[in-house]
């Protein structure tokens, strides 16, 4: 997705702005007890623009500043003591708010989601509000062995004509299918487009931004949260090949920002913020997985960009918080928080780390296939004619969906069903056709403990149908993910995976089955015993599909971990997942939310990325050789008009203070709002500043001749302390320090002289000038 | 512990002082076509000196320069391809050779504790190697109910004086007992000093400083590895209180120090061996508790200063391994990889949460109690004469814990069993006295869902004989950490928290079986339910204990719920950790490894403190106001002579250069070691060198007389690009910049004029002082 113009419904307005927070100056000064008009409390709202990067450094001494307030006034008296521990508290009531929001939606996402995908169906008579098992469930009519069936579930061919049989109903069937699934999506693309466009897209990649220090005001708003979630159940229903897990962490994420607003320490920080919405990151994955210790993990290796240790105990908290809630919904009805329940009877062997591994390398192909192809697709569309007319898009990818995916089971349920019922083992229960084995009449052996069996005509019938699924599926998602609706990527990764797997499971077993006198099975699996579990190999292969598209290493084996609940299956899942890395890595670094995040020029500076180039901070700084000079202040002789002019005729965000054109030794930075701020106010209520006013940053005053206007102080708008490198620092330490301080520019010196400026903006561009790209493809400052 | 005399042994000899890697300097000088003298390789050994600090960003620069190199010559031939192939897999490499040797390890020592233990006792006839379990086990003559009794197995009294029963046996016994103690103790004791001194304690403070940048050569060497796994076999079969968790994890990291050794790609750099360190530290929690994600998350959370993603991979590949192999070794003989395993039948209810929350605070309290008791025992062992016996003092507290242990049998049997018994569930089976109920002899239930029963005698006799114990092990704790043996505070922390925890839960149940009409009952205990679990008690009860002593919170959490394997129990366990962590904090906020670490004065700058006050960089840096000004070089005009003069009466580690004496304006920085080799070098092999020659750090030589010496061109060791800060910047910064970065000094500037300087040890003692302690504490640089 690519934003929107700045004009664009679910954006708050830009607030109106206040002189902004002098504390850090003030702080930095050191001169505290010169009181001029600057000095009076003013709102701290609207620091940063939109579209513009935030600067960790001086938020965090902002904080420090407030944190440092709070705690002196708190011994005056009882009521500023118990706001001081109020305000310490605040940061656990967000997360339990965020954990209880987080959990309650995606219990609520999910409910509506069964309903809504049954509806495509047929409806409940006794409760049209009911899913097929609940209405089943309801039903006293339902037997054991056909939990499916009962006479109030009809069909919609059973409703409207009758039928319950025959080509008539089944084209009827067919029909309201695909009709439903176009009303689902026309009704979700056309709320996405009129209310929140920011609901599109997984919101991975721009939550990544955003809490590497971007400002995309509206991204986590209000409307976004109400029309994502709608439209998220809507998409899910409409059958396609998309998952709500990465939209969860963005529906989190929301509520994070919802609730960091109603606290101040929170909502005026965007350092503090960013803390929160890490945390809530978290929460999201633990409810779309019921793996709270993965979520974290998550939001630490995937999302986040500053993970202090005091942010990980409360993420776990959160996570867990959302966890517990969402299984007091108890959307799945069976009690258990995991979103694919899995038990497996049987070890694995050494011998099958070899169909493991080329699982791994399948995941790591289709991943690099995924993102390539998906790459170009999305690129394609914001180039051509194409991105304009996304609901046809949708429309149309909606239909070709639901015409194809209806006539094969596999890929007409919904895809987590999907995934659960090719995770499975077979048990005696087991009425799948993936488990229509031909059995020893002669056996008698516990129900979980099943031997090897010849496959029947169902299993091969199956094989056929998930070997036309799988194609479907890795094409389909391709054009899928990245239209203009709330779509996620981890189900239809997973579900390529499990597809794959379980046929490669199928046939080690069957490989097994018909020939365990050779000598790769000889060891392990003799005539009776039960050796291979194809629901472990489906298991294997969405961890690697999974891996080979986003990259994610400890986080994925630990959801995974949490999926089954044991450690014994950790090494399967973890040669396939190292596989699927390396043999990706291979092919491209990126990820595939990097990738979107490259296609959409956000300036993120990645932290996994090292940066090996031999450059200098003198290549990269502005101005270049040729260019006009920098554009600075003097300390003591530009006068106001001087100033006003410069700030007119340029765009910087601030500008350099020296001791004087000749000597340039630099004695500060003053923030380009903060000086326009200062001037207007001087000029409105300070008495004697005209236009050739001087305008000073010393403490005293220039001498100046006797009959020159009053000078203007703006000592309070300096920061005294910028942060400076020298013309000959590699640029691998100076990315290093913008990385690990977050800073928004730095100032290149030469022995103590100023020489340049290095913004965040031209790092980014260097960089990818370095790895060939267009460095003109980062759009933001 | 405090830190031997430099030439202690265990601690190999500081090794021949090369020329240090010039790369960084090179580099930065961006002036590489001038080759002069020093542009040869010289050995990157002994890079930094003994209990000195590194310097992050130079090593981390040293090592991108290094792959750097690597990569542009793989194109060259196959065979450097191949090369450059080993290298980017050395590091997976180390990681598998540290987590099979880890494991090894780790198996080995539980096996011969085992064994030792038993040997206090008596000894098996058949092979005097067998414990007693192995020995009854491999015995035909042992029947299940009696698993503990076979005629193989020989108590002392009864190999000795053919007596099992009888006042005189007893007291044989006790003797015996106490004699093997005072034997394994006093070999122990005995060989920390002789060999390995460093091998004391349980390492983690020193692993800690280490981490963060500190040298402390030998600390991690193969002595202290050989001695601390022998010596740690000792201690704990010795039966004193302590545990073998923390020592394990020093052991792992020596481990990871060795193998490390073996790979250029880390022993060269101090930077890159620090990773490995981390993951090292990660694979021995891994092994000490058989959970793999909570040892990483441990890495991550309590040891670890830098930890890339990159790392954090790795690490839990380590930890996998380590665990894996523990587990093919299978010391405790149940196929389990965890130390305590427990299931529990009975889920828990919301009203055992008040409970649970006290329990955390009994943890808070103990911890409290513990770090200070502990900390001013240590104090009084420093400082008075008691610090100069360190073998009589563990004899003498082996001989009291050892007298005092024997009778009650909850204190005599090592305390891993114990905590094991604690923890367990009352099953059918049980024939511990904790599980001696008074049964309903009509009750016909299955084994494993026994309702709540009356105490019988067995139980009460239990309940004083550990309340006993508890207060013997909170005494004794406190004087035994910190012996100079190898000591962990795990496993008695989480034994007195268990005690702690089965009594409250035994008493608990009991008033709920007697009182289950009471309003807080009368809702989820039904007479004849299985409400209460004491061991789910004892759990919590352990967490809270080991929470407050160490602060740990996520990952004590998730090691424990690796432990028990199951969601369920994740609430109550937080709840206590979270209680005991808030409770413990409102007393002190450090937890007992960072009080040593302050102790021991050593040089750790916490990520987790915050500095909150309002100082600037010029109140801290040198030379304060009144003191001769700061030795700087000037770039172009000072002799051999003058600067041998200034580096033989000073002691800095380095340098300024500035332009003039008058200007002061900085242009780079020169390491003090650097300049002693070049000038040494130079005088050596260059010609007309002598001590009037004019040193010159510019690209030119300046321009001389005609009749003066050859000027020495020095500008390969000149640091181009110094660190710097202005005087005005608050200290918050500079305390964060040095912690995010890794810095060893910072030069503070202003208006471009180089006003002083700042290192670590200066930002170190300025935070000491601002916490009102002695600044001079910190002993290090």
């Amino acid at each position: 997705m690519s934003l929107p113009p700045s004009g664009a419904p679910g954006k708050p307005p830009i607030r109106s702005i206040g002189v902004t927070s002098m504390v850090n100056a003030g702080a930095m000064s050191g001169s505290g007890n010169l009181m001029d008009f600057l000095d009076e409390p003013f709102p701290d709202v609207g620091t940063y623009e939109d579209f513009h990067t935030i600067d960790w450094l001086r938020e965090k001494s902002r904080d420090t500043d407030r944190h440092r307030k709070i705690t002196s006034k708190s011994k005056e008296s009882i009521w500023e003591f118990i706001k001081s521990l109020l305000d310490a508290w605040s940061g656990w009531v967000v997360m339990l708010l965020i954990g209880l929001l987080a959990g309650t939606l995606a219990g609520v996402i999910d409910l509506a989601v069964d309903w809504m995908t049954d509806l495509k169906e047929g409806v409940c008579l006794s409760a049209f509000w009911y899913s097929h098992e609940q209405c089943c469930w309801t039903s006293n009519e339902t037997t054991f062995e056909d939990r499916d069936k009962c006479p109030l579930w009809q069909k919609w061919s059973e409703l409207l004509v009758n039928q319950s049989e025959g080509a008539s109903a089944y084209i009827l069937n067919y029909l309201m299918y695909i009709l439903w699934a176009l009303l689902f999506a026309f009704l979700a693309v056309s709320l996405v487009r009129v209310f929140a466009p920011y609901a599109c897209g997984s919101g991975i990649p721009e939550i990544k931004t955003i809490l590497s220090g971007f400002i995309i005001r509206g991204y986590l708003g209000k409307w976004t949260l109400l029309i994502k979630t709608v439209t998220l159940v809507l998409v899910v229903s409409s059958g396609l090949s998309l998952g709500k897990e990465g939209p969860l962490v963005h529906v989190a994420c929301c509520c994070g920002n919802f609730f960091s607003s109603l606290f101040s320490k929170y909502s005026k920080n965007e350092g503090k913020r960013r803390e929160v919405l890490s945390a809530a990151a978290a929460a999201g994955v633990s409810v779309a997985f019921g793996a709270p210790i993965g979520g974290v993990l998550f939001s630490l290796e995937e999302v986040s960009y500053y993970f202090p240790l005091k942010t990980l105990w409360r993420s776990f908290f959160a996570a867990l918080v959302a966890a517990f809630t969402l299984r007091s919904i108890n959307p799945f009805g069976n009690s258990r928080l995991v979103l694919f329940y899995v038990e497996y009877h049987t070890p694995w062997y050494m011998a099958e780390l070899f169909p493991f591994i080329l699982l791994g390398v399948f995941g790591g192909l289709w991943g690099t296939l995924f993102i390539r192809c998906n790459i170009a697709w999305c690129r394609r569309r914001k180039t051509t004619k194409l991105g304009k007319y996304p609901v046809l898009e949708v429309i149309a990818v909606t239909a070709i969906t639901a015409i194809i995916a209806y006539p094969n089971p596999y890929t007409r349920r919904s895809t987590s069903e999907l995934i659960s019922e090719l995770f499975n083992d077979c048990g005696a229960l087991e009425s799948s056709q993936l488990c229509d084995y031909i059995n020893d009449p002669n056996m008698t052996r516990p129900v979980d403990d099943i031997p090897d069996r010849p496959a029947g005509v169902g299993v091969y019938t199956a094989m056929w149908q998930l070997a036309l699924a799988l194609i479907f599926k890795i094409v389909i998602t391709i054009f899928t993910f990245g239209m203009k609706i709330p779509s996620g990527l981890f189900i239809p990764s997973m579900a390529v995976g499990a597809m794959a797997g379980r046929m490669v499971g199928i046939g080690v077993e069957q490989l097994a089955y018909h020939h365990h006198d050779w000598i790769i099975f000889r060891n392990w699996c003799r005539p009776g015993a039960d050796c291979v579990t194809p629901g472990l190999y489906a298991m294997v292969g969405a961890a690697a599909c999974l891996g080979g598209v986003t990259r994610m290493t400890v986080s994925l084996v630990v959801i995974m971990f949490e999926l089954t609940g044991g450690l014994e299956y950790i090494v399967p899942l973890m040669a396939a997942a190292v596989t699927s890395k390396w043999v990706a890595d291979a092919f491209g670094k990126e990820g595939i939310y990097e990738a979107h995040i490259h296609l959409n020029g956000y300036p993120f500076l990645d932290v996994k990325d090292e940066f090996t180039h031999r450059t200098l901070a003198t290549d990269v700084m502005r101005p270049r050789r040729g260019e006009p000079p920098l554009s600075v202040l003097t300390q003591d002789s530009m006068t106001v008009e001087d100033v006003e002019t410069l700030i007119k005729e340029t765009d910087y965000n601030g500008f350099p203070v020296v001791v004087s054109r000749d000597s340039e030794r630099l004695i500060g930075f003053a923030q380009r709002r903060e000086l326009i701020l200062a001037i207007k106010n001087a000029r409105q209520r300070q008495e004697g500043i005209v236009s050739n006013s001087i305008m000073y940053f010393t403490e005293e005053p220039p001498e100046l001749p006797a009959n020159s206007p009053h000078p203007l102080k703006l000592r309070r708008v300096l920061n005294l302390s910028p942060f400076t490198v020298t013309d000959h620092t590699p640029m691998e330490t100076v990315v290093d320090i913008f990385r690990k301080l977050g800073l928004r520019q730095c100032l290149v010196t030469r022995s103590g002289r100023l020489l340049g400026i290095i913004t965040k903006k031209d790092v980014l561009r260097h960089m990818a000038q370095m790895a060939n790209q267009d460095p003109e493809s980062i759009m933001f400052n």
